[in-house]
């Protein structure tokens, strides 16, 4: 890089936490041109001594940006007090503060009127995985699918880019989503751990190899639950269904009992199937509980 | 098998329901010669033309029994009327029904007051996955070591085999272990589909795909909490602690209710996560929240 040529897309980074941290070093390893900006200046020295140039105010370093201007902040009252001012007319910006659907449509309209084009990311990786493809992290993208297209090559180097759609908040609502699904997960995973952690003579390191490969192989239902909302025919291709995982619900509370563990976190979902299985539906896969969740309005 | 003779152990089968018939299924294939005794005589007829042997009684299928013999039925109870009255003095009794742990250790002393070796098993597969082991089932089995590895290659066929322990009832364990957290990542695919499902212009295939790889690499996580509640140091290797999480959801309740869905399935957890980071213990990883789970006595 010390011949000032390049080829690569130059990138203007303002937020230099831990997440912005580790996208600045993704791009200086990946040879693009790098202005970064942060609100106490200190962060931002390790990577001036690894080539990336430090703007005195955010204002200045949107106004000298040729590529992508993109954000990481702490959330979206942030991206609005550092943008207040700046002169965004015909930038790019990329948003990859975290935040919801409703804050990245409202902060696509409010960039649109400031005549610069929007993409939303959600991240889904933490820091320690971002510049290591191998970990499996990736972003998702949604807005302008040009400014998309044209930057996607710097877009991708960070943790893989994935494009879902030209709704600017489809991008916070696949990983709030996908965020929202883990919890679930995690909620049953600690569920398990208690059953079997006061167990003397069980192997809780091989017990957990189990359980995750038993959770990766079973995460494929999400596939079949797909094809039933797409068909609008819960029955579609059931092999163990609803009447028949609601029986079973007993064996797992009254383990849980005699293992002296509290159930609450299962217990939501069990009476969901109980009830949809008293509705008539017991011959469905797990897709017709979807509809169970409206909330009250 | 025209020739009678083979070198494979013989299965003595008693219930043929779903399960017991794709057993039953899978061990003829191998060459095991098979009896079956099923309480409605109809279902072994397919089997009879496949070459099994049907018994006209359990006690007499038992009586005859040279290698294991295998209970497939609806509920403990049903094992305790199918045995009772037959012989079981010097037999190997292998029992495949679902149960709880403490079933699975009552059954043990009971058997073995009958002059029985007793191995408890817990199939982790639908139907339609034995005999195919490219599908990732599998059996936990727990009790009697030696009578499991005598009988070992016989017990692979189905679905594999998995020994987990020499209590009698770890198999169970295992086996509703991993349902619950199964259950909890259901819950968590459930929500995450009643926050997307009503968006007409995502593609629901595709996202599915998206879940289940992210959920997929995010079962990892056990190993961690593993790690963490073996050594007691609940801060171990963590990346992205609670006191980080639980802010976090924050956005997962808010765009739960800008999509109109209600968050029962999660909250029990986060609301877990909130405690514990209150109890000041905000820089652990997921570990800590086991302990927060025994059951009110």
């Amino acid at each position: 890089m010390d011949t000032g040529i390049t080829s690569k897309t130059p990138i203007t980074l303002l937020g230099l936490g831990d997440m912005g941290t580790a996208l600045a070093h993704s791009w200086l390893a990946a040879g693009h041109p790098l202005t970064v900006w942060n609100r106490t200046r200190e962060k931002a020295e390790p990577l001036v001594r690894g080539g990336a140039r430090a703007a005195d105010t955010a204002a200045e370093a949107i106004a000298s940006a040729a590529g992508p201007v993109v954000l990481c902040l702490l959330d979206d009252d942030s991206v609005g007090e550092t943008l207040d001012g700046a002169d965004l007319n015909g930038k790019d910006v990329v948003n990859l503060t975290t935040g919801t659907p409703a804050q990245a449509g409202r902060r696509a309209r409010w960039v649109g009127e400031r005549g610069a084009r929007f993409l939303d990311g959600g991240i889904m990786a933490v820091p320690p995985m971002i510049g290591r493809p191998e970990t499996g992290g990736y972003v998702f993208y949604s807005g302008d699918r040009e400014l998309f297209d044209r930057h996607r090559e710097a877009l991708e180097v960070p943790a893989g880019a994935e494009f879902v759609g030209e709704d600017p908040g489809h991008a916070a609502l696949h990983d709030i989503a996908l965020l929202s699904a883990m919890t679930g997960m995690l909620a049953g995973i600690t569920h398990a751990f208690a059953l079997v952690s006061r167990e003397k003579d069980l192997d809780l390191a091989r017990f957990a190899g189990l359980l995750a490969e038993w959770l990766g192989a079973m995460a494929g239902s999400s596939q079949e639950m797909a094809a039933q909302l797409v068909s609008g025919d819960y029955t579609e291709g059931v092999t163990s269904n609803l009447a028949m995982m609601a029986a079973g619900n007993d064996s797992l509370l009254a383990t849980a009992r005699d293992q002296g563990v509290d159930s609450r976190l299962l217990v939501p979902y069990m009476e969901l199937m109980r009830h949809r299985v008293a509705q008539g539906h017991g011959d469905e896969g797990l897709a017709g509980l979807v509809s169970l969740l409206p909330a009250a309005h």
